[in-house]
């Protein structure tokens, strides 16, 4: 399952000797509106690509835009001899993935995210897939790139919303890595992002990652601890899309990473100081999801609904410490409701 | 790639210590109508699974029906620790073997094939999909199921088209195995069935093939051989639907299998005196598939569309002998032009 990640801002250049080593038969580069307007320009390399062009959006990241994508992929005479270049988000590089590993049973892909939460959440471990039945990710495979491009060059576009939205997996895996890592990442500017820096911190992290991915390809053990943040995060995502008020992904796992840093503390005698130091990042920069007591059965339901969930039972990662994660923590309800309102308290709301 | 695939008319007991051995959380047998219904109740041990039906046939096979087992299964409370024991023939283990290797990005299933056809074409391999866009097996994966329990249990109730069109593929391996093999299955009786020698045919049948998918997992060499009367079969059977007179998939290997065969007597030599045999046995057993020469160009055009095609060039596995396949040979349009001229005339159609 290990990937091919490629570290560069000359993404053209890089992509170029790709496709050219690939003796490909066709070229298809799946967009949604905005990358296909933003991002093409930046990669002469696909101006004769035939272009499967998706609406934006998590919403559509569902079975019938991936329908519509295979239909494409036939119309452009796609075999098994083809590549497929994915051009945008996680959205993008998730459907997209999905769609080439699975027509005509599999054809090469290439990602290349153009979100910092593209390139961090779906650079490593061949996860691909769509949403189904209101659940995220419900439908999908593990299915390798052929080669991942990340880069910073088509984050000067970025809003400040979508370029946190990236960071808190970053400081995800700086939280399982190490203490040193978790401060690096509470002190970056974001007013002036320096993005060298950037990509150098974006290698580093996904070293992190690809190094627990590679000890545990399928997810049966410490590939877990990447879930940090993630089943309150997805819990409060699935409330918010619910709702009817979607909140990007990356916001609901900085709450997430708050709620389970939380739960750490209590269970597993987390530091008050690096949860105190995390409360603050968070709020400054994501600010608070609202929620009152009357949706806390709500969330817990969500959460028993996690993909990586047995028996209905609610599945954690811990941290002792960053650096230090422990997996396979069952939780009860009384201990997620009062870390809920802990969460709920230190955010007042 | 590598499936277990276990030999038993025991199945009962062999699907239960599966079951017991795998500590699942729940325990799903996806069926159709018929397969509930004569299938279901040989295996007690199934009596408290989680029953997901859906209707025959190989126009069912598709998007449609697949999103209704993701559907049922979500119903089910399957998570990842979940089993699905797709009970029925290739089209019900191929579409729920997709549907079991797509949710949650997989779920553990086992195969228990109820006709010769699907046991013979659908356990080995690890062949997943569903038709899509008119085009056979457009969509899918490959998948190895956690166990293929192959018995003749099933086939008492098989009509005689079902088994002579598994029997069509076991055709194909003896074929591509030796002159020896070859003449035991032209002269198995069909009038009086021994269900002994078949188990133990079937399992020389699917060693043949198992020898060659594990010298070519990905399908780039040897193992296309065992496209050998798929490329024209699935044309043939292609045009059948197309018309509304939908063919069985082994009496369109059948037909394949004989116009290749001639396409290999013109191009290598191929011994008519096997070819004779050949055509005597199905025309004997299969009768003939009735086409004019105004249908070349459709047949041609579906052979162009092959999921194994390149640059839409025609490509097939001839035979110079039975026992010495030559793959990667690039027919050209005269050639098979004049292979069906000749398939109609020894056909008289």
């Amino acid at each position: 399952m290990k990937q091919n990640v490629l570290y560069s801002n000359n993404v053209d250049a890089t992509l170029n000797s790709i496709i050219e080593g690939g003796n490909y038969n066709a070229i298809m580069v799946h967009v949604d509106e905005n990358t296909r307007q933003l991002a093409l320009p930046l990669l002469p390399c696909l101006s004769n690509a035939h272009i499967i062009e998706i609406a934006p959006g998590d919403n559509n990241k569902n079975i019938d835009t991936l329908s519509r994508v295979w239909s494409e992929m036939a119309q452009c005479g796609a075999t098994r001899h083809s590549l497929m270049v994915n051009l945008g988000g996680g959205m993008v590089t998730d459907l997209g993935g999905f769609a080439a590993a699975t027509f005509k049973r599999g054809i090469d892909f290439v990602n290349v995210p153009t979100t910092l939460l593209g390139a961090i959440d779906a650079s490593v471990g061949g996860k691909t897939g769509i949403n189904f039945n209101g659940l995220k990710n419900e439908i999908g495979a593990f299915a390798p790139a052929k080669a991942v491009i990340v880069s910073t060059i088509f984050f000067h576009t970025l809003s400040e919303q979508e370029f946190k939205s990236g960071y808190a997996e970053m400081l995800k895996h700086a939280m399982l890595h190490s203490h040193e890592s978790f401060e690096q990442l509470l002190n970056f500017d974001f007013k002036a992002i320096d993005y060298d820096l950037l990509l150098q911190m974006m290698q580093e992290s996904l070293l992190i990652k690809q190094h627990i991915v590679e000890q545990d390809p399928n997810e049966q053990g410490i590939r877990k601890a990447l879930n940090l943040g993630h089943t309150v995060g997805h819990a409060f995502e699935s409330k918010a899309l619910a709702d009817g008020k979607p909140v990007p992904h990356g916001f609901a796992v900085a709450w997430g990473l708050v709620t389970e840093a939380v739960l750490s503390h209590i269970l597993k005698q987390f530091p008050s100081k690096d949860l105190y130091s995390l409360v603050h990042f968070v709020k400054d920069n994501y600010g608070a999801f609202h929620i009152t007591c009357d949706h806390y059965d709500q969330i817990i339901d969500l959460m028993r609904h996690d993909k990586k969930s047995r028996d209905r039972e609610i599945n954690l990662t811990l941290l002792e410490d960053c650096g230090s994660p422990i997996i396979n923590n069952t939780i009860n309800e009384d201990d997620i409701k009062t870390a809920l309102d802990i969460y709920r308290d230190l955010f007042k709301c």
